[in-house]
């Protein structure tokens, strides 16, 4: 596959601004601004807004209050979420229009589009719903016509007409999603300035990376760092959308122009030309680890505990099997994350007998501290100069998963930053 | 014509709540049972309601700061209110979600209908929209098949696609428009439990009136009662819509029933079998009365003034015109809506040499008193009635406006109240 930058139309470019961005007329007027920056280069713009910061926790709870069950918890595919959505919704109905008066009011055209106008099509799973589709030649005719399109994140419509929206943080998916449609580039405006070397809470020698893969970037916000929203790194690595996360902090200069070179760009391994072995670390307390002692040896005893917890819809991620002290038997411990370990542990005892175990034991006293790089592919002694930063710190790691561009190390919650520091420094990561 | 009862499908029932009935979770529970108590009747039910009272109110403050100009300051016909319409629609689509949530958590089947969906097709008068059609198929279809639809009044879609909005209160309108799609009759909750003869505030001794006839009503609504927008009564006569108007406040008894006979029926005028020859006595202080005193007495100096206010959107009510001192000339007095005062006589003012008069003067401390009532068309000496119970009291009036049905009388405006009592005792509507 060639790069996508080849293909982009870069006359074109959709922008996204998040809830605390949108927070009040005057964080709008903020956003504006920055949209008139980039309306004045030349650029035909698509926004995608979230709802004031607050507003769709205000509004989930009016739903909670009329008697919806808590979103997500409805069966998969359940049409019960439906009404649920269109509360929601509103929300992002009442930026998308505020945003558009404000840019007409300093002499832009700009109207906005409701995810049932474009339409962004979803499938029905309401409160929680996927895109399926969203056409672009709408939207693209009326930018080209020097029309600012604001677009409602986070909602869309199913096939039966309904509104629907995405989940929590889904505007960052229907940023992408929509610049997938318009085949331009997507500028994600947030509280940050850009994606770091590791959270700079932690280690202040944390580095923004001028440049980071889409595999690496969707690594780095599943274990933990909370830039993107998972989705929208998938949805922009299989459409090759180049996605440049940057802070809506930023101000136009006095001629209007806007810092070059700010954020981080996420884009093809293919147009990073120095690439890193390492290029960040990660760091989540999400995590519990349990433990079955003395379970029996038969063979198909894992895969028995490991269907009941799927069929529970508990996701497992670290495992490692032991031998045990009683003869016939193994330890087998696993981790998931903490929401579910509760319920992980009683579905395991009230399966005691018929699985067959001693003992079980829940230790959520646990971190979990991975490395990410495209370069590791193409290097060895990457996962062993891991252990010896570790090992030189005093620190043991009581479980390991490795995919082809990150080892993740589980240890105790303690030490969790000193490894944290200690593996930023071990990969030159401080002198970036 | 025929009464519209023979026709109308009572196996149907439109239900309209305002936005004191939707203000939080435990009012929508309320209106929420009085839905169930119909629908346990065996009735096939649309619900319209308003927004939660204050937010249409905080959606267009925040419109105002984004830039907008207040709404329907627009030239007619402008397209620029559509992003106003956007923002300031969602408050309904809140509230029309929460109530189908409340509803399906009692046990009941249903689900909203947004303005687009159904579709409420008005034209693109942003702001202050006009519904032009109702397709009530699907939604009949929904109702007939036990789902209770939920409607968000106030919104509509144009042809171009776009969200409309009626204009302030004008949930009213969409609650008929959608009982005249459904051939149903239509149930207005409210903060008032009827039509009364006349404001109780002013008269203890006003009375509930059981029936008024739409031209009545139509009257009443235009003369200053405040219980229902003209336009929704204009549409239910046009429609022959049968309205009936009561307390968002009555409660379903220990078995579910609601009172029988509660509120006010607005119905055809044949359908009232003891006509009264006076209904109701209202006033309104939103009067100011413009006298052009030395005004040129060639035939086309009257015709030149009302011209230009019509040009200027300046509604002008009653006019008289009296000789005057100066030969050659006359009084020309004639009263406008108080908001339009100001500008009506700035207007005349800037013609005073073009249209020739010699003085203008401005007087708002005035009251218009109208009775209004059906039975006039049939009984000669209402009017003479009106002006000995005024006398009697010592109060001169200055104008006089007839209809058919009504006659009303600009008088002092200290004098209000008092001549409402004297009218209301006259006409016999103390003891109705």
């Amino acid at each position: 596959m060639t790069g996508a930058s080849q293909e982009t139309d870069r006359s074109r470019l959709v922008m996204k601004f998040g809830g605390t961005s949108m927070a009040d007329l005057e964080r709008i007027r903020r956003a504006a601004r920055i949209v008139a920056a980039e309306a004045a280069k030349g650029k035909k713009v698509a926004v995608v807004v979230s709802a004031m910061a607050g507003k769709t926790n205000e509004l989930v709870a009016w739903t909670d209050g009329a008697g919806a069950p808590a979103a997500g918890l409805y069966p998969k595919g359940s049409m019960t979420d439906d009404e649920y959505d269109v509360v929601v919704a509103s929300g992002e109905q009442v930026t998308s229009g505020l945003l558009a008066l404000t840019l007409r009011n300093m002499g832009l055209k700009a109207r906005s589009w409701m995810g049932w106008q474009i339409p962004i099509i979803t499938d029905d799973a309401h409160g929680r719903a996927r895109i399926e589709d969203v056409p672009g030649e709408v939207l693209g005719a009326s930018m080209d016509a020097g029309e600012i399109a604001i677009i409602p994140g986070f909602q869309g419509v199913s096939r039966s007409g309904r509104i629907t929206t995405l989940g929590r943080g889904g505007s960052d998916t229907s940023a992408v999603a929509v610049a997938a449609a318009l085949n331009a580039p997507c500028d994600i405006y947030t509280d940050v300035d850009g994606v770091y070397t590791t959270d700079p809470r932690i280690e202040n020698r944390a580095r923004r990376l001028a440049r980071v893969s889409y595999e690496e970037m969707l690594e780095m916000a599943s274990l933990g760092a909370k830039v993107l929203q998972t989705r929208s790194v998938e949805l922009a690595m299989h459409k090759r959308v180049p996605v440049r996360v940057l802070s809506s902090f930023i101000e136009p200069d006095e001629n209007g122009k806007l810092p070059e070179d700010a954020g981080t760009l996420i884009c093809d391994e293919d147009e990073i030309v120095e690439k890193r072995i390492v290029s960040g670390v990660t760091m989540s307390r999400d995590e519990a680890r349990i433990t079955l002692l003395g379970l029996s040896d038969r063979t198909d005893a894992p895969a028995d505990v490991f269907t009941r917890l799927a069929e529970a819809s508990v996701n497992v991620d670290m495992i490692v099997q032991s031998q045990a002290r009683s003869a016939g038997t193994v330890n087998l411990t696993f981790t998931t994350g903490r929401r579910d370990a509760a319920r992980a542990a009683e579905l395991m005892s009230s399966l005691k007998s018929e699985i067959g175990f001693e003992e079980i034991r829940v230790d959520d006293d646990v971190a979990k501290v991975s490395v990410i790089g495209v370069g590791m592919r193409s290097h060895a002694g990457v996962a062993q100069m891991m252990f010896r930063a570790l090992a030189d710190k005093g620190i043991k790691f009581q479980a390991i998963s490795t995919s082809e561009i990150k080892i993740s190390v589980l240890i105790e919650s303690a030490y969790a930053e000193l490894a944290v520091r200690a593996l930023h420094a071990a990969y030159g990561l401080d002198t970036l």
